[in-house]
């Protein structure tokens, strides 16, 4: 129910401010068995890191992460996993003289006319920072799906301000070369035209946009919960509430407004579905098709190109934000957004067993649609 | 927590199927004192309905309420408000023959997959019948959202196929026109269009899809709970939630992908925001602008154009959908849009008095930007 | 989340007031293929209902029940069940006199209070007619629970005003008794002291307590939610919340004050637990053993013996008790105990389901120690 | 919703095992603007802490609470409020016999069934260790409730084994006098009665209950929730989920049994209530009086004296428990259940908030009948 815990019955509450000691959550719910090592969360949290590359923030932090409780002899007990990260490289001076500020395009108005109050180092709990944690949660979640459905979930950027992957729509998509570049861009040839498009934009002062999709696959027909707790309708929460994000799509998305009904609709042979419009939930339940989700970023707030704004006196101002800042805050928001779809799913599984039980091989499926635009 | 109960604090919880005897709701924790009779929900219900004009399906309800519990005397009491609908025109004969087959495009499958049963007359209950209650409950959060803070929800289609107001960018919408054609179309020289391009469609038994904006007036800046009950992540939730929506939008949406910082973030003087790309939501907290959404309803699937298919026996099979259907959807649901917004204003309303108390007035607000494209 | 659902998997959902046009309810989460009938409500109704001895109100109802939805050919279907009793023998003109009085030992001033408004027909929504749709629920978790696990509830009238049942500590309940009279009381023996302690007080125009135990047998090890969900405290606040209610005891409850910690810790031998003091629940979790509670339920405050009060105008008044009212209302709350220990056990199954999955037969059980003081 | 989060508004989710790296919490929900400080928790958490006196467990913990977010400038800003107590003084060695072994009357068994694996150091997440982070979010509840409504909140030690306080029933309880000694007893003379029986306990290598009152003052009519959601019942919910707690009792509790309805009653004049025999709760909602309730507490399961019982591996063993421990549970569950009480009424307060907005001195009220037998 509070406003910091996503999910109902896999639960993670987080905590956390961009320059206070530590961030961190509380993972609730969790099936009790599964192997967690801090080891397990060095690789998705160095994908969501800043500083690895000359095209993000290049604040520094190790990310280690401290279990505090809920493991014993390297598993899962059932009770809650606390995982601790501490700041170590937050620089707070940079923030001084924005304190009484309200950056054009932040959180630090909307924040201030709620609470009164707000921490403005570094963006406070509005700080993209507090995405590491859901990143965290997630590898639990990742784990106990890929072990007990081998569900896996994977993303990239669709699209960098006006630039897309040169690629015939459809086409596979090869996650070693998106794996392989700081971008999480399917084609290779296009990285300098990338990184120019983002050292035009430092130098200019400016920043820019991004579309990230993910694509969840192996997920079983049936999970999602009918009428206000469906699958799209979750997996549209969660990708809203994270920073920067303004629109979300499932499956065709806005495509299908101009799309026939005879177009749109997956057909269906004993051999699989014919096509996957629908990103692999019908009614709010998942198909068994692949789930497919596109996301929309808007362009960095913080930029050090002057804008008009007002302050807590009352007076009229124009700010150049300093500190460290991403220029397309899209480039690190693939693995936040996996994560956020691996917790919905991990919530749902959960719930869907509470109900139905565990009705695996029950009854005959259709295969998936397996188009050539992901591997 | 449960599936089909929408609202943490005004707690929503529908029940019905499209073919049963009725459908209902019961509304948990409102406000107590609000005038509410029976009359409240003709208007609404009406705009949402079937069978009133030839562009929607000719099923003919009459939607009457009653209001089976708190309310005395004319006023809510803060206890339970049931509120209940007869269905009296459902011809469940139409659907015997699909009663084992899985119509493409529609829940069929993938209920019996999650449940192992399903009601198939239809469409039971994921049909959009269960839409109407929605709309009923919001008549409640519509009012007191008035009468409390001046806050009115109004929609408006926005794409229909590959059509689109004949409009300036930004130009006012006329809600004249809006609630004076079937369509919720703001440009009523463009009607004769919509009718031609439905009429062949039905001709050709095919459907298309649809856009549908929907703007929140005189929301109070404060609104929305980070990090996961943000105001634009439960506004997704809850439009993605409703049936054949494949895309949710908040302000500039998917055009923020290609545009710039120094652009896309809105500026703020003294008197007033310069812009609202933002859709009048920063870091989850509403700013005090107009809260702007828009979502993309996929083509309806009931059409009958032969679609190929499985049944539960097995077997490949062809469906025709018989039945009395929209040939596009969206038509219908500008009311129903609107609904889910004012839906979660009231539940946020309440979430933030308790937190923060009543705050009204007590810090200087920055006037909204009143573009042109609304009155 | 909304104060009139009980459950957090397994939600019930209860509307209506006292003298209002109906009552009823809505289950939510219920797992999908559960035969349900109008007659299943028949038995547990009747148990509950007034009118049915000289002991009780002579109200009489005939609490039929409608399925409105989540029904399908007999079985549930998954979706929301919403189950609905019109009031038919209400009287209200006998609470004209006392719409503006705050009847002592009521909710009157209270609810006035909190909402500044209330039904004072019949005690409105703070009317004993609510726990109707308790029992009506259970009827459905009842159900469940015996035909997956072969767990019964069944409770009986442990004590009135200062009579208790003339049989050893630890005897054996015959349950054909306890269901073979309207005090479900276990010694046959004693119900004509019963009735004339009932006479008398009824001829004294003033009323007594009770307490009702109750036991369920059959419920599995592992059980229940560390740390705020045990099992424990979700029974007390289940029973708590039924009117009337002023205490709550598991196993030794509070004789376990006076008990050395040798003598109360129930030991264990592989052929079973040697005794039950701790009521079935270790640490918020069930142990196999029998769960026991018992319940205190304070005298009927609407007697016809006048008593000092105020009214909301300000003035002191003296207020005599029409209507029909229980001169022990814990003659009638057997069954509505039993179903709120059954809700309980059904709500916290789905959650053990969804958290350890279908663990039955996993681990060696130590079997229940079985007194001789149930069968 | 996740069962180590308590309350819907104000939510506390508590982590951590007895013997692990740390315990801590995360206070979501909190108001804005409440001046916290690490010192604020120093008076509490000694009052509930181990080590401080020979009638308690000598494990001794400094307890030392570090903020880590929610508080800036040392006022709470709105978001999740981190707390975190290192565990410094565990003895793990203590436990490596036991590991296998089911302890009777501990919660062993039964997380060993749910779980399958459990961390049995010092009892891991089922240790009384747990409660030191309820005591320390209430210490942010009981400050705000002061602060706004003049709230407090008090409890005392009513039994400890057979023996009762030496006073008149409804005498004055003087708090300086309970404060000022280990067992929290309002009589002094008493005192080495009490120690002479936890010492010849503590020779016998057994244990004894113990009964807690708690008291709060302040309250104002209208604060808890029909029907579900009654301010009784999460009060029943809340004290039951205490450690060892096997009774619950609002107000006159068990003894209404055998009372009449003319006496049980409170009945009102405007000076005030005359009695307090439904300890301040009508309905489920306060009604103005003083909140009171009383608990009992089991005897330690956790005493030298030798216990029969099995093992994991089906073996019959005998159980003797090394550790350190307390002879008395009671002994330090007064502060424990003051903290319930308050987080109950912090929740309630800011959830009538949501629904009935702030009403103070709305509506004329009646005094509290202030009995004798609290100062």
């Amino acid at each position: 129910m509070s406003s910091n815990t996503f999910g109902k019955l896999f639960s993670v509450t987080t905590f956390g401010e961009s320059h206070g000691p530590a961030i961190g959550c509380v993972v609730d719910g969790c099936p009790p068995g599964i192997a967690i090592a801090p080891e397990d969360f060095v690789h998705d949290l160095a994908r969501r890191a800043t500083g690895k590359s000359r095209y993000t923030s290049q604040r520094r932090e190790a990310d280690e992460v401290e279990i505090l409780s809920g493991v014993y002899e390297g598993k899962t007990t059932g009770t809650p996993i606390a995982l601790l990260i501490r700041n170590i490289d937050a620089r707070s001076k940079d923030y001084a003289e924005i304190a009484g500020t309200f950056r054009p395009g932040h959180a630090d108005y909307t924040y201030w006319q709620k609470y009164g109050i707000r921490d403005p180092r570094g963006g406070g709990r509005a700080s993209a920072r507090e995405t590491t944690m859901r990143v965290a949660a997630a590898v639990i979640a990742k784990k106990w799906l890929k072990q007990t459905f081998g569900i896996e979930v994977h993303g990239w950027m669709a699209q960098m301000d006006d630039i897309v992957p040169d690629m015939p729509e459809g086409a596979a998509i090869d996650f070693a070369i998106v794996e392989g570049n700081p971008f999480f861009w399917p084609i290779a040839a296009q990285l300098p035209e990338l990184e120019s498009r983002i050292n035009a934009l430092r130098k200019a002062g400016d920043s820019c946009g991004a579309r990230i999709n993910v694509v969840a696959t192996g997920v079983p027909p049936g999970w999602g919960e009918p009428v206000y707790g469906k699958l799209d309708a979750e997996l549209a929460s969660a990708l809203m509430s994270i920073n920067a994000v303004k629109g979300v799509e499932i499956g065709a998305g806005f495509a299908s407004v101009a799309q026939k009904g005879s177009g749109h609709r997956d057909e269906m042979r004993l051999d699989g579905f014919m096509s996957n419009r629908a990103g692999g939930i019908l009614g709010g339940i998942s198909s068994g098709q692949d789930i497919v989700a596109s996301i929309a970023l808007k362009p960095t707030s913080s930029i050090p190109a002057p804008g008009r704004s007002v302050n807590a006196a009352g007076e009229e101002v124009e700010v150049r934000t300093k500190g460290r800042h991403d220029p397309c805050v899209g480039i690190r928001a693939t693995p936040i957004a996996e994560a956020m779809v691996a917790l919905v799913l991990m919530d749902q599984a959960l719930r869907h067993r509470a109900q139905c039980g565990d009705v695996r091989d029950v009854r005959p499926r259709i295969p998936a649609h397996r188009p050539k635009h992901h591997t």
